[in-house]
């Protein structure tokens, strides 16, 4: 018998919380004045949150599980269905039918109260699962200078 | 008997591949050369990152495997032990410890080839499992100004 090839390892996850609020539907663009809430779920303490009021803008990690596992795409697509752009592998394009289907995002924080972070143009509806959330620090950001496509741009052009 | 309070969901990930190379050891500091290929799964086709290399920088989201889950912070600590910095929250800091030990970085291209891509200053150790890669574009940057606290501005003085 030949040898089975090795199966990656399984890692569970659980939601630190949820989306509340925000958009209901799905959709692509215009996301950028979507205020949400992210709220924790309460096996987290209150000062689990403590000192991100301080930060201006924070990442959020989430799930689009709303997306049917049986539609990712591991290899490549055109981004969209736009045949004008380029068929690109999925881990070039940030498309949601993707392996694992994690959303990262970096939004505005508006308020923090308790168990709550209030968000301005996180991409996720209402009942999103969270799996983290992470303080923005310029120190984060690229530190030599940004090239990108065409395609790419044109697609961002309405999304915020 | 008393209703029992709602389990989240578990959600199940697996590495769509794994560091090669770069550092073995797990260090807080100087990462900003570190060179390492992100190796993926050979599940994936190879066109999966088709147009990658159009890219200058890509966000690489993993696993921190080597946190003891029984280490975990899920309030606030201290950012690195300094209690010369403010006690914050764990979602208040980037520290590895964290719910679901997810990390989230933007890395500069080096090269892509295959089913490998090579990147510079990605703060994971060789054996990291690598949940997603997308790609980095400027519209995903803050798009107000940004404001961080000065600890963290310390924090991240020597990590590059």
């Amino acid at each position: 018998m030949d040898e089975a090839p090795p199966t990656p390892p399984v890692i569970e996850v659980v939601p630190i919380g949820f989306v509340h609020g925000g958009r209901t539907e799905v959709i692509d663009d215009q996301w950028g004045d979507v205020v949400a809430d992210i709220v924790l779920d309460d096996r987290f303490p209150t000062d689990a949150l403590d000192g991100l009021v301080e930060f201006s803008h924070l990442d959020v990690v989430y799930v689009f599980d709303q997306v049917d596992e049986a539609t990712i795409t591991v290899g490549a697509r055109h981004p969209r269905g736009r045949t004008d752009w380029p068929r690109v592998g999925i881990f070039a394009q940030r498309a949601k039918g993707r392996p694992n289907r994690i959303g990262v995002t970096t939004c505005e924080l508006v308020a923090v109260a308790e168990r709550s972070v209030t968000v301005r143009g996180l991409d996720a509806v209402d009942g999103t699962p969270v799996l983290d959330l992470k303080p923005y620090m310029t120190e984060f950001a690229p530190r030599s200078p940004v090239r990108q496509p065409e395609w790419s741009s044109e697609l961002m052009r309405e999304y915020w």
